[in-house]
């Protein structure tokens, strides 16, 4: 019933964003939102959207709401100017990265007239980096995923160690890495499973447990499997964390969780066609997640900026580019199975 | 008048360089000089050439002369030894970057008998790189730019750190970042011209402002509008960086300035062809240089090694990988400028 | 008479390894310890391994021994599980790079239980790897080298950093770069000599030069031209570190030869056919290789890592990439060369 009139609804707005040139427009922009998380719903951006307003007003944070939404409306804005693909455009794929370069740079950076010139700048420069990478990653059939906002965040966020009139808030002091204390937290139940809610919530840079469950029932309006492979990778992301000994603080704040969800979503749910192969594939994915979160975070140590969701990126691409096939191999598919493969072998 | 007369010189040197073989190779050597600048112009190499040795002797720095003329020669006659395209060794593509590494490396190592085998041997890798990321580039129609210069003077730079024998005299001391102090520099009309006038001239490590309006004029010798594009891209950087508050003393040296006059001549006046939107569309790009270059800064202090001129290669290579066409598309073109977009979608 | 009596214990495994699967997967870990060195030689792997043996116990680090051939049976097992071109499984090409995990594992972090799971883990996503960057890599028809093996390790390595549970034995302290004193080490010829044997046996991480006369048999017994390769690669490498003005110590340890040995192999002998233009190309690539690895070296400092075989990759790339033909060039195939030379032709 309750999946019949959330049907209904999408049918109607869909129908009234045909005729509009401005409906057209928002409904990109809440694709956009639900892009993020490789959906392409409005109805899942919305409930996004309303998730981030909530977290980031509860957490005394509303710049980062706004961020959000200028970023993810001049970023959509660019994408036309640039005469991009129709198709991908109104699929939201020009929204999703600059949102959520308009998301990171109020938390890290500090709030001054001079932060929404980088934020409007950002979010343009976002979009012409994703048309660049789509490009380039286009060569092996694997999409650019959020590096765009991962790259053009980064060039920003390091760019602001340079800028006297661009002040650095909550980035982690430049420093060379030292491994952890072996001091013990507790870690309580209660504790771990707050951080494994924010876990899906700091994939929109929110550390709100409440907001984590919003974007939860936001991904089952579209697809309760995605919301299943969400739930097992923060779990799966903060407990393999957790049993190699990092410290408490960020676990408690889903550190650990928001790239594991991203690579179970992507690699489990989306874009291989669910088994158990592909569980089995998306799990082995998403430990390698947080082994190259764990490595990037050493990495970054030095230059004081955060791996924001390059664990995911990097994890994906390492897992998509194999171009394995897990469906049972009709017969009439098998000469091409043989092709993709001979592509995929190593030499010397 | 003057004009003529430059075209007549230049004729008779051509109708001279195509009749002996040494007047090719000086020829190509001239024009990899020019290519610098992404110009193809025997003259424009010479007065460039000129700029460097009336810099490099008025900077007390006579080094940097030879070394860019050995490498130049090195460069340009290993590509002859590695039998590579003719009308690309012609047209002095196999001489820029390795002139830059011997820019780059008596301007930042003590010049000591070792420093100059060296020199010798980065300039001949200098050409194998260019032809490897030539090769690698290609598959999406961009060029390598200046980027094996960058990639061959970071590795000698770099691992001069390990060498006693090879001494760092003007490198940083490697350092964690810090943001700057907010104490304002004063920077008067005459200060900011200067460091722009020497932003020109910084393109080849050459710290006098002379130098840069000779640059300016073998500019001008090719093409007015790309002179104009440089002058534009060294005010743009200069005061883009000075609005973000960087420190004074980098400013005056046109270290703000350099890398933005490529990008706007790259992007503004020879890759893509002049129009308004062109000239908007290199306007971002020369504003994310200056991003590019702060990042960088950032991400190399703890190496102490220097941007070079990576900050112009990152965001003219994001900026030419969209594929964009800004020119008015004529109605029989229209297909195949949907092709192109399509191959430009990205996907999830 | 040895060599016949080599050939036939060769041809009676191979017809033996034809009939059971067992002994084609044995047969496929012992090719796999092989192509570390790029070759394709059950007998040369089994000799590598006993090297391995000796060289791993003598120096009091059996877990070395254990992680190799752990690593190695797993990631073989992992590439079967993942269905890839069976005539590159049988070849080895899935075993090498999980073999060297499974040595530089064990050798940098302490030997506890959880280590194992690390390693286990780590052998099975090097595969992955190795099927990802070998399709990324084969668009320029070169391949990913043991490029699986540092990228994995290196992600394990900088991980441990932020795991309580994994612990660091021998890594060096994260630290700023800076020059090495001038402070002359006495290198005799015994000395220097000792290092460029251990210099071989350093490719797999072992610290013993009776193990690196091991190896250079097991070299031979595939083919002379190889060993004689491997021999210059780690005499150039370690007299053009010395006498660039390393610190003594790594010499002693063979540390500036391994990835010279592995260089002077790939360009020299195997990647190429061998010629007087072919040697001469494969020195500079083995100059270049030394120069990379100082960088890597002074680039990694912060992070706390070693370079591993990086340096060979890096510069074998860059020396594979220019896809120059040292061959004489028939008359009948110079316009498929001309073709090829236009690819790698650079454009502004």
């Amino acid at each position: 019933m309750a999946l019949m009139a959330v049907n209904r609804i999408v049918r109607t707005w869909d129908s009234m964003a045909d005729r509009h040139p401005a409906g057209r427009f928002v409904d990109a922009c809440l694709r956009g939102a639900s892009q993020v998380m490789l959906q392409n719903n409005p109805l899942t951006g919305l409930l996004i959207l309303a998730a981030i307003a909530w977290g980031s007003i509860r957490t005394g944070t509303p710049a980062v709401l706004v961020g959000v939404l200028v970023a993810l409306v001049v970023g959509t804005l660019t994408a036309l100017l640039l005469r991009v693909d129709a198709s991908s455009w109104r699929q939201g794929l020009f929204g999703f990265s600059p949102l959520l370069t308009g998301a990171a740079l109020p938390t890290f950076l500090a709030v001054r007239p001079l932060l929404w010139v980088y934020v409007v700048v950002g979010a343009a420069v976002t979009t012409v980096v994703t048309l660049a990478l789509s490009n380039v990653l286009g060569t092996w059939g694997v999409a650019a995923l959020t590096f765009p906002f991962v790259l053009t965040s980064w060039f920003l966020l390091m760019g602001a160690y340079q800028f006297a009139r661009i002040r650095i808030s909550t980035l982690s002091h430049p420093a060379l890495p030292a491994p952890p204390e072996s001091a013990h937290v507790p870690l309580t139940v209660e504790y771990l499973a707050t951080g494994m809610a924010k876990g899906v919530a700091q994939v929109f840079l929110i550390d709100d447990w409440i907001s984590g469950a919003v974007i939860l029932v936001a991904l089952a309006v579209n697809s309760r499997v995605v919301a299943l492979a969400a739930i097992l990778g923060t779990v799966v992301g903060t407990l393999v964390a957790v049993g190699l000994g990092v410290p408490g603080d960020p676990v408690g704040k889903g550190i650990w969780g928001f790239n594991a969800v991203l690579t179970a979503v992507a690699l489990g749910a989306v874009l291989y066609r669910p088994s158990a192969a592909v569980t089995a594939y998306a799990l082995l994915g998403t430990l390698t997640t947080v082994g190259v979160q764990a490595a990037l975070t050493t990495a970054l140590t030095p230059l004081g900026v955060p791996t924001l969701t390059a664990p995911f990126v990097v994890a994906t691409w390492l897992f998509l580019l194999p171009k394995r096939d897990f469906a049972p191999i009709p017969h009439h598919e098998r000469v091409e199975e043989a092709t993709a493969v001979t592509t995929a072998r190593p030499k010397h």
